[in-house]
């Protein structure tokens, strides 16, 4: 078989799999995951086996020493792992849930019942521990998965899928309804976004030329997440204690992720005496200030940042900042310039607030507090299968809930239309 | 200018209303709405003779009857869009909603507020109500539109939208909230769908031929509904009475359109009993009915059933029935040859009705009532800008509510991440 051919199978074994997989039952599904957290711990020699071949292909083609460190399993990641699975295993499973129901004049009673997507296809990069996170949110959620891993991985996340399908087998469940695409060739990938008639929905974890490169091809929907170009807004009313603590935190803490800081806005009117104290903070602790004129003016020893600074999600130990004339020029920059990702405000003025809170369409709006809680686990939703920076059907962090939809359940006592 | 650069100017003008548009109160778009309404109703002279010329031009090309009759404004259309503005106005808005909101253990308050879409592009053919119908849907909902009408009525849609925007500009809402292509040119549409920085939805009403033509060249997410094959149920143990009027109902109504009914379904133990009262009804009606072999023993005067029947959507006085063995033959049956449009099971059998209610994921699912009552209105949504029988975003009826999104707004007082 050609790798179109075998893509489909794929594909069409996901969807019957989908199918039943939709009925089964919270305990089934918990106890199939429960065995894989266990399977993979028993396994650990086998899986670090594999894993070392990748590892030693990347050292071979001279992969870098963080690009090593991130493909790296080791016992501590199959233990992360693990317990990754018994927490989705914990969750409440969304399927069937019924949030309302309303009764029509006629007599008709009304609900709307969560069901899965059907089936999700997630398409990663490096990372091997996404192919256990994936498989266990979409399992729980009662989705079948196809996952197509970085080509880095390969033999990693071949172990690893092979491990969690020997559960499947095992047990009650349909044993497709995990599936990992076994080529490294991207013809697989392109196969894979045509065929709208059996996948539901497509999710792309990397970076933004992988998401393009995805969006570009896919029939299929696809939840996205470009960047996170994430502001914070100095007010003129702000506590500047807190403003500092909220600054560094949002850019220092874990700079390499998409919901930490990378616009700093600062309200004239508090510029002269916030900005030499937060300078000093960062500075500190080794990040480079890029600034506007204005901030320049109040720092000597900064870097003048350009228009393509505004756009731009370093990802690392580096901050624009600009001073702004009134809130409205600072929501008018994060318009122009954001990613609808992430953004707070910091004040004391409770007017401020919420009309930042009202009017700032980003998928997640802080008051006095850290861009970095823009997470699925921070915000309480139990689990995070991605961000979603588009606004069709998921906006923001996305939890088990955002893997289903809900179809109208109608119970008649012999209703006609007239 | 040329096309392209119309279009641009066009999308980027409503992503700018929309942005305005946003964060305007209930009574300023209620009172636009009403406004509307009123000089519908005063302007339809102008509304009239602009259709008339629509009508010349389709008349001298030779168009049906049905056809004209469709594109044809009376004053009596025009007093139903009127009347639809009204009850817009009158519905509760989505935006701004906080469902829930809820504690985390840092302290943080986190609930999710509905806000708008953005731009929602409308792409439609013939009955120019659909014009006043989806801007007024669009604005309440706080979304600017960008709507694309059939050519055949590009006169009258050309006027309807002039006097919405009329009212627009006499209001504190921004006037290109609401915007007509002005090109019956093909390239408008293709140029539009392109422009996924500026539109955030799609949503094609029509034909099959034409969604099918919008999802392959969108970069835009579209929201979709190909044909309604939909399904009745009769259980082994349902009650004649309800199914024979149901059926009709169902099937007799109202033929034309996506949630009557296309295939029913017959348990083998009723066939006997229920077929032939079920045909006598049907037949009297005018209703053809096309059969499996199993049928064909039972009915005498009958034609019978292809493998293409079962695909079909005749949306005319034609039926299709199968005799099944049991309720996993009838649900299979529906998962091979179904449109995830409206399937209703007719039975007094509580665990049957539960186990359809549960196993069949169509986008709504009925007991003991009509396939008709898939609707906007019907189900108690107020309005109904489309069905969807995707899974993504909405599936099923979609009212006010589905033309916007959740953020999430977090309530903190100086949390950081540790």
């Amino acid at each position: 078989m050609n790798i179109h051919a075998v893509i489909r199978k794929i594909a069409e074994d996901a969807q019957a799999a989908s199918r039943r997989l939709a009925h089964m039952s919270d305990m089934v599904k918990n106890a199939a995951l429960l065995r894989m957290a266990d399977e993979l711990t028993w396994r650990h020699d086998f899986i670090i086996a594999e894993n070392q071949r990748d590892v030693a292909h990347a050292r071979d083609k001279g992969s870098s020493a963080p690009m090593l460190d991130r493909l790296t399993i080791k016992d501590e990641t199959i233990n992360a792992m693990a317990q990754g699975l018994r927490e989705v295993a914990a969750l409440p499973d969304p399927v069937g849930k019924v949030s309302s129901m309303w009764r029509r004049p006629n007599g008709l009673l009304v609900g709307r019942m969560r069901i899965p997507l059907g089936v999700i296809g997630i398409i990663y990069e490096s990372r091997p521990n996404v192919t256990v996170d994936a498989s266990a949110l979409c399992l729980k959620s009662g989705n079948a998965v196809i996952l197509r891993g970085g080509s880095e991985a390969i033999h990693s996340n071949l172990a690893i899928a092979s491990i969690l399908q020997d559960v499947l087998e095992q047990s009650p469940l349909p044993a497709k309804a995990i599936q990992m695409i076994p080529f490294v060739d991207r013809a697989a990938v392109s196969t894979m976004l045509q065929l709208d008639e059996h996948i539901d929905l497509i999710i792309p974890r990397g970076g933004e030329d992988l998401i393009r490169t995805v969006v570009a091809q896919s029939k299929i929907p696809v939840i996205k997440h470009y960047k996170g170009v994430c502001h914070i807004f100095v007010d003129t009313a702000a506590d500047l204690d807190v403003a500092v603590n909220i600054t560094r935190n949002a850019k220092v803490q874990r700079p390499g992720v998409c919901n930490a800081l990378e616009t700093l806005l600062v309200h004239q009117d508090v510029a002269p005496a916030f900005l030499p104290r937060m300078a000093q903070v960062l500075q500190k602790a080794g990040v480079l200030i890029k600034g506007c004129e204005k901030t320049s003016a109040i720092l000597s020893n900064i870097d003048a940042a350009t228009e393509e600074d505004w756009h731009t999600e370093y990802l690392d130990l580096i901050l624009s900042v600009k001073i702004v004339d009134s809130m409205d020029d600072a929501i008018a920059h994060i318009e122009k310039y954001g990613s609808l990702h992430t953004e707070s405000i910091i004040t004391k003025d409770y007017a401020n607030a919420q009309r930042f809170l009202n009017e700032v369409n980003s998928s997640t709006v802080l008051v006095n507090a850290s861009t970095r809680f823009s997470d699925g686990f921070e915000l309480g939703l139990g689990a995070e299968i991605g961000i979603s920076t588009t606004k069709l059907h998921a906006f923001g962090p996305m939890g088990l809930e955002e893997l289903t939809t809900s179809k109208f359940i109608i119970y008649g006592d012999g209703q006609i239309r007239t």
